[in-house]
């Protein structure tokens, strides 16, 4: 998927330039998530604890629901001079609020098949999340990993991992959480956070979105929707946690999640079992992910929006057969 | 806890033993859950591949979503000559069936520390599951960890931890599962059975547990509801899934689930979050678990059993003010 001259660069090339950088901008992708954050802020105290100065931007709010990694780096105001996008598979994910800096990117740390090699240097390996490679960066750039990197890296880690439920986990993926756990930080916090703890209110929504819950191809797809009334009414960070619903019922090998952001607009998350693959029926409609977890969006009515959808899962499904 | 005299013995001691004996019958607890069972079947396995007879039974059907784990033994007929229960804290929880055994019981291997110290001799240890124990022991068994062997152990350490997310979670529960991913099982699949695919007869269990929800103590406790009648309607295996739920509103710190096996007669389901002491308040009432997930049961009438146990409750919370 690398279209331009990108260099590829490994985990020791890329820690060796972050200790010969300063004034480091770290981007994030829009609709910010556990990996792309955690990512972020553990670098960037890595970069601090070093006494650079670096600082995060991203697009959209940053839930409040990861506001406990917000205090483990010190804010700090000067001119970007090396810029550092982290989690982001392509230009377009940083959001419009940051196009400014979309032919900009010095250093890609990446763990998506599908980036598009928009930045200087890449730093790719598919493996469970981002943070893993931040993880390893970290160490690589000579950093001590405390009990607030661990936090951060856990968050991606665990957050991409469906707390190390889905196919992307890997022994490597145990073994940094083992060493992260030996700083003694509070990782059932964490998970309670991300996984358990749910507002009444996104209780109520994930209550009315089951009811709505409706099936295709013998019940081998199930489809959830998410109306514009929903999404806007709903607090930010919290529409992730319907995503990974569909897939839930007995027989479904593909879970489809649409969510209305205008009228005649759709983004979409697709997840499968173990047999589809997520990335291929998403790219077919312009998108990409992972094999387990991808999505994409589209223009037009629910009703035009789910039929190309189905197109693409029945080609997918065919070609498993 | 330990009142008889029980001989407390190590992991290696234990292997010595299994290796000196010969047709092993090992004893689950009733309503087996992954830990027990994973823990019995991995056992079983390992001794049948050193040439040894042995063979598990369990008061209660063995839930379908377990089957995976059924041919990891080759099914063997024999008198018994030595007793092993795995994962269970208390005669009473072989259940009735299993009456016969409570005062011939050899060797307990178990995690639970309110173990009453029932066999003869007695591994504990009070990590995340009785299958991390099992795991260590089968090492010094000299036996390697074959897939099958992984599936089990996997099992049960993802089970009893809600998947590397509760608080009992080590680093060394960490390391075992990097262990046992490097034989390659298909760890994902036992993930989609234990945690993700549910029937769409237990979502709308689930539903209609929710929409039970009531609130106590200014909403610190919720109280979840499973009646007689849905109780008889549910699959063997499938009300698991029930008790951590009501832990999962913001705000509670204590859930509570009451499940009506007789008129009047409930078990009862304690989750606390980070502070409150889940086996002190189930102990009040003659149960016990572990710190953050305990049991316990009661005679009377809903309204009898939920007072009784608000009480305890509010005993807890007061202490931890």
């Amino acid at each position: 998927m690398i279209t331009t001259n990108t260099r590829m660069i490994t985990r020791t090339e890329t820690a060796s330039i972050l200790k010969s950088v300063d004034n480091v901008l770290i981007l994030t992708h829009r609709s910010p998530d556990g990996d792309t954050l955690g990512s972020a802020f553990a670098l960037c105290r890595a970069l601090q604890s070093l006494g650079k100065s670096a600082k995060i931007i991203c697009a959209d709010i940053l839930p409040d629901k990861y506001s406990y990694m917000f205090d483990s780096i010190t804010e700090q105001d000067f001119e970007p001079e090396y810029i550092v996008a982290v989690d982001v598979a392509d230009v377009s994910l940083l959001g419009k609020e940051l196009d400014f800096y979309k032919d900009k990117v010095n250093l890609c740390i990446d763990h998506h098949g599908s980036n598009t090699g928009y930045a200087q240097k890449l730093l790719l390996e598919e493996c469970a999340a981002c943070c893993e490679i931040v993880y390893d960066v970290i160490n690589f750039m000579g950093v001590e990993i405390d009990k607030k990197i661990a936090e951060c890296i856990y968050t991606g880690i665990s957050t991409d991992t469906g707390c190390f439920k889905y196919s992307n986990t890997s022994s490597q993926t145990h073994i940094i959480a083992a060493k992260l756990m030996s700083t003694g930080f509070n990782f059932f916090k964490i998970n309670r956070l991300m996984f358990e703890i749910k507002s009444r209110e996104l209780i109520d929504m994930e209550l009315k979105v089951w009811e709505g819950i409706e099936y295709y191809m013998d019940g081998k797809v199930a489809v959830m929707t998410l109306t514009k009334d929903m999404i806007e009414k709903a607090q930010p960070g919290t529409l992730e946690s319907i995503a990974p619903m569909p897939r839930q019922v007995e027989g479904v090998r593909c879970g489809v999640t649409l969510k209305q952001y205008k009228d005649e607009y759709y983004r979409i998350s697709i997840r499968t079992g173990h047999e589809l693959n997520a990335s291929a029926i998403c790219s077919r409609l312009g998108g990409g992910g992972h094999v387990r977890a991808a999505g994409c969006s589209a223009n037009g009515t629910r009703e035009d929006v789910l039929k190309k959808l189905l197109e693409s899962i029945k080609i997918e499904m065919d070609s498993v057969k």
